[in-house]
């Protein structure tokens, strides 16, 4: 083989496949050459069974032409907190271990009814809920974070071992990985996607995230996830002559050099290519946001992990044990305060956000912490967590370290292919320009 | 045995076998000798297997006094879109068709870890998500409908056959059941219950629904779910002296004879015992509510059924294919619109009730109409499962035909367990006095 097949996109994998230039076996085993050489160094996955991987690429291989899906022979990874039929789904919990009901989320069947191959599971922290980290490490400076919680499904798709994978966000579950990892993050509009067989924390914001190397493969995904728009989304979109709103939010005192200079870098090369910029800020009656946030998770933790603390306490978390026994004393009246103003919020933002082709804003405070112990802070995600806006993660930036900073696209809800359709050409000022390229020459000279 | 075992309560089995006055096992025999006689009659069970019920019982028999759980020996059944890891779970649908994953729902979780048996599944409408019955018939007239889309847990209970029963509600599945089969229905507070492992038509209006044949059942029940209001509900409510409401709502032009003169015989009842009756009105901006929730719930219906759609089109009802389809054409810009107001109209509701000990108000148009093919009308409790309060039917009523006929108590969100007092003190007045009792002579000569 002349090219590398694990250095491809979804995209790029899909047209070879349909070409006939390679098999998905062929693709599979590709990937698994690629895992073998880096998992000691980035430890990914939480469960991995390369003859299971083998089979489901023969299955498919054998597939006829005229029946092949969308997205046959693409490699998926899916994040530990969502069921999948062939594999076991334990959530980083000691009382899921070994745990493997049958049965796909609809996500995950989804994704396989147009021929996806799913590869395995990947860490997360327990229940996609905490911030302490699982074993993995940023593949580009072991010593440093994923992010989490989708910590895998973010090192995976980093590391060139998978081109997609699935994660989830409550707070910033997914665009912080995005960013720590220098790979495109999307978070569609809540309740786009089902949330069918992923686990719970908050019905109100949890929602499933995507990881690709490309828009163009989530442009893909969206579109086997059925995501559309009121109006089609614009296929001959313009950086020139359009206008964007740079948004630091009512978070921004939280904000360390690395994204501050890549929020101004970012504003900067927009201006360059003839975007109009103009900066904006959220109405004050707003500023609370983060703290509704923070009192509709926990409450809803109160409700979400009651069954794990009635059967197994002792193998719960202090903090989600703390969610269950409601330490924080959290009143009904609060939480439904917070839940309604979240609530009449979504309208009011959504109208500002339909203003602009997009509004910028960080997606981390800073590139990667050192440690993998703690996985960062969302404080700059949670806010359009609860707002249920669209976001996508734009890698292309670097941090005083050299480790990639991603910033931070949204638009109104329901304006996901739009948003998708803008950060393509975004993301091709970003990562052409703004000073971060994956570092592959460490990564060839392994294999 | 000197008493029928199957006609107690859980309340009171619970302190029978406490007392040591019977094992779990004579009691499940019991049960089981009760749907031997009348299961031809009801078909309320979509999977029922006595060996492995009677090995259930056994086993919580050997539990050591001091490690029983409050519902020791309780026996619960469970509506069939809800995991159970010993059970299949079809969700009456040829796709998931001896499908059994091995799972617990959270709820069921925490029902078995309190030691209730879980009985068996009963039947349901497809996916709890249409308005076609499935075989189950009314246990109070075989050629009427029991309701769904919880058909099977409502007749089950009506009919002795288990003292409590799992429902789910959407639009009206659980309420609208237990008027038909003239039981105690309660809809908690959205999201006061974990929906984990319980399909998903619409997150923000699925429910998790309980069905018994008295107040303290439900109390019990409240109390293992960590049920808790603000403030501790009142242990001394007297009707004498309490305000309350009574709620016509704008879909009163549906009401039939039947209930309307449930309503006001309600009212005349409490007025009777000491209470004050005012008659209100919800604002008039609140008049699409139920069109609200008719648009969200479609459009939610897009998402959730998109992976059968996807996977079994043929196999899926053409109605909920049409939700996929989206054939009613309802825009994102409608879909948020009817979600936004939803959302606005929740605090101010919730201000309205609470000036009332309870709001009474219909749950449902009229008793049972004839015919198994439909399910009856859901339109009395469509607003307030929009609205997350929660919901309460109390039996006591009859229509033209000697059915049994129902009123909802509504109270504001999170005031579930005040809301639970007093249908206790109205529930005596209701079920005493309101010309509708259990008719338990022909059950009886047939056992």
């Amino acid at each position: 083989m002349s090219v590398e097949l694990w250095r491809l996109t979804a995209t790029e994998i899909v047209c070879k496949i349909r070409a006939g230039e390679c098999t998905v076996q062929e693709y599979a085993q590709s990937l698994l050459q690629r895992i073998e050489a880096r998992d000691d160094a980035v430890q990914a996955w939480a469960y991995l069974e390369p003859k299971s991987v083998i089979q489901q690429a023969e299955a498919l291989d054998a597939v006829p032409l005229h029946e092949r899906g969308p997205l046959h022979g693409v490699v998926i990874a899916v994040k530990d907190v969502i069921f999948t039929k062939d594999m076991p789904t334990q959530f980083n919990s000691a009382i899921y271990k070994n745990d493997a009901p049958q049965l796909d989320a609809g996500s995950v069947a989804i994704l396989r009814r147009a021929g996806a191959l799913i590869f395995g599971k990947t860490t997360t922290t327990e229940f996609a809920a905490t911030t302490t980290g699982p074993k993995t490490k940023n593949p580009h400076d072991p010593k440093r974070t994923p992010g989490g919680s989708s910590s895998g499904s973010g090192a995976a798709v980093g590391d060139f071992q998978v081109p997609i994978a699935l994660g989830t966000q409550t707070g910033g579950s997914t665009i912080r990985p995005g960013s720590y990892n220098g790979i495109y993050a999307f978070k569609p509009t809540w309740n786009a996607v089902t949330r069918e067989g992923q686990k719970i924390y908050s019905l109100i914001l949890d929602t499933l995230g995507l990881y690709a190397r490309s828009v163009e493969d989530l442009e893909l995904l969206a579109e086997v996830f059925a995501i559309h728009d009121d109006t089609p989304h614009p296929k001959d979109f313009t950086i020139q002559g359009s206008k964007f709103a740079i948004l630091r939010t009512m978070v921004w005192p939280k904000i360390g050099p690395g994204s501050a200079a890549a929020m101004d870098k970012a504003a900067s090369l927009l201006r360059a290519h003839g975007a109009e910029i103009e900066e904006i800020e959220l109405p004050e009656h707003l500023n609370d946001l983060p703290a509704w946030h923070d009192i509709v998770l926990r409450s809803d933790g109160r409700t979400a992990f009651l069954p794990e603390y009635a059967g197994a306490k002792n193998d719960l978390s202090d903090e989600l044990a703390g969610h269950v026994e409601n330490r924080e004393k959290i009143s009904r009246k609060a939480q439904l305060e917070a839940f309604d103003r979240t609530s009449a919020a979504r309208p009011v933002v959504d109208a500002i956000l339909g203003q602009y082709a997009a509004v910028l804003t960080p997606s981390v405070p800073d590139e990667a912490p050192l440690g993998i112990e703690k996985t960062g802070s969302a404080a700059f995600c949670l806010i359009w967590t609860a707002l249920h806006v669209p976001v996508i993660n734009i890698p292309g930036f670097k941090g005083e370290n050299g480790m990639p900073i991603g910033i931070s696209l949204v638009a109104p809800r329901y304006c996901d292919r739009h948003l998708l359709a803008v950060s393509k050409k975004v993301g091709e000022v970003f990562e052409a320009e703004g000073g971060w390229r994956r570092a592959l020459e460490w990564t060839s000279s392994k294999l």
